[in-house]
C-alpha cells in the first residue's frame, strides 16, 4: 500500500482531522462542528474528553472514531492500567456511538493488544496500537482511493466533460487518518487532472455535506455544487449524474450498507436512473457477525437536531435557529441501510469488490 | 360537492390562506414566511403587491397562487381596465413563478371572462371571476377530501393502530382556498375519528413540511412527527408508513407528477417497499397540453434558500444562518417530476383514478 500522496490543504496548509505527536500523551483532533466557519484544534488528553469529543461529534467518521478510541483507551491505560480501568474505559467509549462498528473494532483490538501484558507496559502497548491503527488508515484509504481511481478513469474515458460524481455526508479526510474513502478517488482524481465536478448534498440534519465536504473539496480546489438532500433525485433523473460514491458506517457480510441518512433514497434514485453506486470502505467496516443490515443499530440522536439548525449569522458569531415550533415531535434516526441489490460495487483496500461474495473473498480468508 | 365540513383551527380560531370580503377591493392573505412562530395576515391591494407576495413566497401552493392570482388581475383591472394593462398584469403574474400550472389557468380563466366586456365592466366581473375560483377550490378540497376518505378508511380498516401517512412539504389549507389537497383527507378522517400519525418531512431548503404542516396538523390535534426529508426511505423499510400522501404543482396529462422537490425519491422509496404513494390534485393542476412531466418547466430559486436557513433564534427574533461559506456554489431546483409509474392512485375532486387513462376518463371528456 503507497502513502498518500495527496496533501490535506486548508489554506495552503495540510489538515488532519487527528494527530498524534510521537512521544506525547494527547492527540489533537479538528473541532468538526465549528467547520466550514472557523478551523480549530483541540487537544485531548484523557479518555473522558475523547468519548465526549466522539459523542458530541467534535469527531465523527466511523474510521476517525475508531482511531479516537484507540487513543482514548491508550490514554485511560496512562492513568490506570488496571483491569477495572481498561473494562471501565472500554464500556464507557464504545457506549459514545452505537452504528459505526469501527469504533467497537478499535477499541477491541486495543484491548486484545495490552490484556495479557503486566500493568506496566499496558499504556505503552496501547499508544503502539493505537499508531498502528492511524498508520494502517492513512494507508487503507491510500489504497482504497488507488482502487476507486482505476474504477473512475474508466468511466471518465467514456465520458465528454468532466466527470459528475454524486456523495453524501463526509466520507473525507475528515472522516478519517488519511484522506477519506469516498473521496480518496476523487481527491487522487483531481491530481491526476482527470475533470471532475461534485454534488455535495447537504446531509440534513447535522449538515455534514455542507459543513465537511464542501469545505474539504474547496480546500482541494474540486469544483462542486452544493444541493438539498431531495434533489439527488430530479439530478439523476436530468442525467447530470455519473456515479454515487459514499462512505459506510458499517457493512453487514451480506453485503448490506449502513450508512448516513439518506443514502438508501440516494441508492433507489441512481438504480432508478441507471447510475453506479459505489461504496468505498476499508475492512474494519464490515462486520462479519451481522448476517443482514436491518441488524445494525440505527443510532436514533436527539430530536433538537432536526428542530434547530446551526450556522453563522451576519454578525460573525454562531447561533442556532429553530424551524419549528419547540414542542413539535420529531425523530432523528443518523442512519439507514441500503441493501446489497442496490450497491454497484465495493471499493476496499484491497480491491473492488462486484456483490458481497466478492467482498467475502477480497476480506473473509485473510481477516 | 359538499362545503367543508372542518374548520381551520389556529388556537382555536379559524384560519385562512386566503380571504376577500365581499364587497371589499383587497385580499388578505397569511404571511407564511413567518409561521410557525407567528400568525400574520397581511391586506394587498393591488397587483404589484399581489406578485411581490407570489413571487417572495408569503403565499405558495399550486391552488392558492392561481387564487391570489386571479385576485390580483381584479386589482389590477380596478386601477386600468384596459386592454393593455391586462395584458401587462397578466404577463407581469404569469412570471412570478413557473413550475404550478394553477396560476396560468386562473389568469387565463380570468383574462378569458373579461377580455370581451366593455371596459366598464371588467373589474367587476373579474372580481366575481376570482371569488368563483376561490370558491371552486374550496368545494374541490372538500371533494376531494370525500374520496380520499373514503380511500383512508380502507386501509385502516385492514391496520391495527394509527394509520401512518407520510406527506412532503404542504399540501394544506395553507396551500389552497380550502383546507388543502393532501391533508384534505386526514383531517376530515381525524373529525371522524380515524386514528392518525402524520410523518411530517421537513422539507429542504424552505421548510415547508416543518415551518407549515407541522403548525397545520397541530392546530388540528392531528398527532405528527417531524423527519429530516432523507428519512423517509428508513421509515418506510421499517414499515413506518402506510400511505405516502402528496400535493401536486402540475400533472402532464401521461400523469407524471411534479410537486416539490424530492417527492420523486419518496415515491421510489414507497414502491420499493409496497407503501401506496397517493397524489392528491383538483383538476386544474392538471396540465392537458403537456405529454410528459419532462417538458414541465422546473423553477431554479436562489442559492441563497440552500445556503441559509431562517428560523427563530433564542431572543424570539428571526434570523438567518449560514450552513456553509457564502461563496458555496449551490443549486437550488424547486421541483422535482415523479413518473406515473410510481404512483399508486390519484385522488382528485371528481374521484378516484388508478392511472392516467383513468384520470383523462375523469376529467378530459368533462373539461
Amino acid at each position: 500500500m503507497s502513502p498518500p500522496s495527496v496533501p490535506m490543504r486548508a489554506a495552503g496548509e495540510p489538515y488532519r482531522a487527528l494527530t498524534h505527536e510521537p512521544g506525547t500523551k494527547s492527540i489533537v483532533v479538528i473541532d468538526q462542528r465549528q467547520l466550514p466557519h472557523a478551523l480549530v484544534h483541540r487537544t485531548i488528553d484523557d479518555a473522558e474528553g475523547a468519548a465526549d469529543a466522539i459523542r458530541s461529534m467534535v469527531v465523527r467518521g466511523a474510521p476517525l472514531i475508531g482511531a479516537v478510541g484507540a487513543y482514548a483507551l491508550a490514554l485511560a491505560l496512562d492513568r490506570n492500567p488496571s483491569d477495572a480501568a481498561l473494562f471501565t474505559a472500554h464500556a464507557m467509549l464504545d457506549a459514545t456511538r452505537p452504528t459505526a462498528v469501527n469504533l467497537r473494532w478499535a477499541l477491541d483490538r486495543v484491548r486484545a493488544r495490552v490484556a495479557t501484558l503486566p500493568n506496566d507496559v499496558r499504556a505503552n502497548a496501547a499508544w503502539q496500537e493505537a499508531d498502528a491503527i492511524f498508520a494502517e488508515d492513512v494507508a487503507m484509504n491510500a489504497a482504497l482511493g488507488e482502487h476507486g481511481l482505476r474504477m473512475l478513469r474508466t468511466l471518465a474515458t467514456k465520458h465528454a466533460g468532466p466527470l459528475n460524481v454524486m456523495t453524501h455526508c463526509n466520507a473525507g479526510a475528515l472522516a478519517t487518518c488519511g484522506f477519506g474513502t469516498a473521496t480518496a478517488p476523487l481527491f487522487l482524481a483531481h491530481a491526476q487532472n482527470i475533470p471532475l465536478h461534485v454534488w455535495v448534498s447537504e446531509t440534513r440534519p447535522r449538515m455534514q455535506g455542507a459543513n465537511l465536504t464542501a469545505w474539504e473539496l474547496r480546500q482541494h480546489g474540486i469544483p462542486h455544487t452544493l444541493v438539498v438532500d431531495s434533489a439527488s433525485g430530479l439530478l439523476m433523473r436530468r442525467g447530470d449524474v455519473d456515479v454515487v460514491i459514499v462512505g459506510a458506517d458499517r457493512v453487514a457480510a451480506n453485503g448490506d450498507v449502513c450508512n448516513k441518512i439518506g443514502t438508501y433514497e440516494k441508492a433507489l434514485a441512481a438504480r432508478d436512473n441507471d447510475v453506479p453506486f459505489w461504496v468505498a470502505l476499508p475492512s474494519p467496516t464490515i462486520d462479519w457477525s451481522l448476517d443482514a443490515g436491518d441488524r445494525i443499530p440505527i443510532e436514533a440522536r436527539g430530536a433538537d437536531e432536526v428542530l434547530q439548525i446551526a450556522g453563522r449569522v451576519d454578525d460573525g458569531t454562531t447561533a442556532r435557529v429553530a424551524i419549528a415550533t419547540e414542542d413539535t415531535p420529531a425523530i432523528n434516526f443518523a442512519f439507514d441501510v441500503t441493501p446489497v441489490r442496490l450497491v454497484s460495487l465495493y471499493v476496499t483496500e484491497r480491491g473492488i469488490a462486484n456483490d458481497a461474495r466478492s467482498l467475502q473473498a477480497l476480506h473473509r480468508e485473510g481477516a
